[in-house]
């Protein structure tokens, strides 16, 4: 463990001291610190991330995009942090995605200036938040509109605000979450958006196929989206040249992007994905996902490596109470949960050289709010005190219980550190 | 709707425009707003507290605690809030129960000078940051141990810095979390001990009953408690007097202080319960434990009410695509879902008097990250728009998606806008 050159990370004089997973932050205007998570400068539990994996990552999706000539506007309500959409954007990206108001107004005040908003606008104060943004006329936002209800809410809001606000047409499927299911509504929406059609602009159409599982349910969406836009366009009802059409989270951007690029629109359209989670990656259903995608899409195939988790959620061992059982200073508030509990990936005693792969047997069974459950066989070597990094399932989940995460380089040095914004 | 007459609330500089669920924050040095929650001047999504249910919550518990003679330290964990602790405080509490280093630091910051860590302290970092706190000689501070390995790590910690630490010693249950489980580990915890015992002080016995299901079990588990504790205090172990005798959670605090107080230890005991949903309550597992409380024990049963949901998490109605579903701008990242899903309580529309009881039957089935599909019936009145407001069921994982969160006032006036630190 090559420890004796420490890189400096510059502490933001925005972060302040009572964040958990940092240590202690220097007083002072020049707040620079020297940390290393082996020598346990940090304070534990902590969410680090790692420099060369995010790069890795970054570029993989580059070159991913690039092969089909698409663009990539990233879901930042995975990660929240401006910081990594920075390096988002740096590495490429057409914009970042958001789902809320709320997220928008992050993005933009850390000078994000295209965002798409994957989602309804709704709501007296997101609208005024919207409106406050969009007079700046540097500001490009999109969101989404799916019923002729809402189409009169902003209609109505921005028409008083002498405003234009642009949309996408979300088109859903039944059993699904928000989107137009039919034609009918389809027709309703358009009759709203023709008596609003000085206020509201429509740019173009927006899936989100993450709601289905089956493949072949999948594009069959997705060619009801290019339809549906191949109509929409012959109708001249786009406002916007070229037109958008976006779609993808994490799991079927690949498909997504095969059928929208295999379409014919050419130069016509922009077509915009979303996925979120692939600068962090995970071990739960993102991996699965991306294990399909590495076998089946002949893009990411010849790609020399897949995505690989970027995200550790270090912990102490804090008891060893049961010669089975070991109890993880790591709980409920510290990871994701819902799509499969951590996953223990490196054991390291404080002291010692450098970090070894947990046991393959090594299982969380349990999370509870603070503490996790850890399977051990008798006879293993961990002692209380020890720390365990733990991989995580869900992202998403993981990045909401942090407000500070540091980025550490290949010796476990503190390089940065970032905010969130949730 | 009294709507006309406002409270000021004052935004503290500490609070950044760039939290989620509250509106647009004035700028400038007196940041005082005029929000109502129902003339939409927040932005929702937000979790909102009800300041009449929090007096009556605080009340509740405080006679509670009164008719038994016991202490109150409840669990900040809960909400790490600072401004509910010092409510808590204000209604009696004797200190603030939290779970790791980083939570005992947020309440010194804020003022807490007695804090019961119910955990075991672990790590440099973590020990770097108590040690910190003890400088402050009005600062009492205890932790939980459970091992002698842990003994050893903070005996040499601690001796270094020439400074006490005190410590309850922690029982388990085999099946359960961490803490002592037989009275093998117990001799070798007290071993240990005699060796630091210049630098660790032995205050008392803890117990998180929580882990138990059975009332049964649960007994007998407090009675192994109150056994322990009595033969370290025959034994002269204790190194405070009163020495503490502390255990429950949120769900059997009623027999924790029955038979912690049946005892029989008088005077020679400060008897220290720390549960933590009580201010919020829920409509999960918490309201379940009360209804069994209520009915099961003397003093609660004697009481004129129980504790009363003060949480809400508000958001619109974002879409109705279907005639049986309706989609909602609320989603994990808002609300905890891993004890039942939030439950629909109110339901208003923007311009008409008053909320009214959302219809019995609309359920919430399913939660995305930032979505909520609610089952209606066919032909309910529910449009595009809508504000409903969610009881939540597990206030700790809904409170830890929140910076900020309004409390209001039977108006629904902004009354005070508070802070979290997770």
């Amino acid at each position: 463990m090559a420890t004796r050159e420490f890189t400096h990370a510059v502490i933001e004089p925005a972060i302040g001291p009572l964040n958990k997973g940092l240590g202690p932050i220097p007083a002072g205007q020049a707040r620079r610190v020297e940390w290393n998570l082996l020598r346990e400068d940090l304070s534990l539990p902590a969410a680090v991330l790692y420099q060369d994996r995010l790069m890795h990552n970054l570029n993989w999706m580059r070159e991913f995009i690039q092969a089909y000539g698409v663009r990539l506007a990233p879901h930042g309500k995975t990660t929240m942090a401006p910081r990594l959409f920075e390096m988002q954007l740096d590495s490429g990206a057409w914009g970042i995605t958001v789902a809320t108001a709320h997220q928008a107004f992050v993005a933009y005040e850390h000078g994000i200036r295209r965002v798409l908003m994957a989602n309804e606008l709704i709501g007296k104060e997101n609208f005024a938040i919207v409106s406050r943004m969009l007079r700046d006329p540097g500001f490009e936002y999109f969101c989404l509109a799916d019923s002729a209800a809402q189409i009169e809410l902003l209609g109505a809001y921005f028409a008083e605000q002498s405003q234009h606000i642009h949309i996408l047409l979300e088109l859903g499927v039944m059993g699904g979450r928000t989107g137009i299911r039919n034609n009918a509504q389809l027709n309703e929406v358009l009759a709203a958006l023709a008596r609003w059609k000085d206020t509201i602009a429509l740019d173009g159409v927006e899936i989100y196929e993450g709601v289905l599982d089956e493949e072949a349910a999948i594009r069959a969406f997705l060619q009801r989206a290019v339809e549906t836009a191949r109509r929409l366009r012959d109708e001249a009802r786009f406002q916007r040249t070229p037109f958008l059409l976006s779609g993808a989270g994490s799991a079927w951007y690949d498909v997504v992007a095969e059928v929208f690029t295999a379409a014919g629109f050419g130069d016509s359209v922009e077509i915009v994905l979303r996925p979120g989670c692939y600068l962090t990656h995970d071990v739960g259903s993102y991996r699965r996902a991306q294990e399909r995608i590495l076998h089946n899409n002949p893009v990411a195939h010849h790609m020399t490596s897949g995505l690989i988790p970027a995200l550790h959620v270090w912990a102490y061992v804090q008891s060893v109470p049961e010669s089975e059982k070991a109890i993880i200073g790591m709980g409920r508030r510290d990871a994701a949960f819902d799509s499969g509990l951590p996953v223990p990936a490196l054991h390291f005693r404080p002291g010692t050289r450098s970090p070894e792969a947990a046991p393959a047997d090594w299982e969380t069974t349990k999370l509870m709010d603070q503490h996790a459950f850890l399977k051990i066989a008798p006879g293993d070597d961990i002692k209380v005190g020890d720390m365990i990094a733990f991989d995580i399932c869900h992202p998403c989940l993981t990045f909401d219980k942090w407000r500070v995460l540091p980025i550490v380089d290949r010796n476990f040095n503190v390089v940065e550190v970032i905010q969130t914004f949730f």
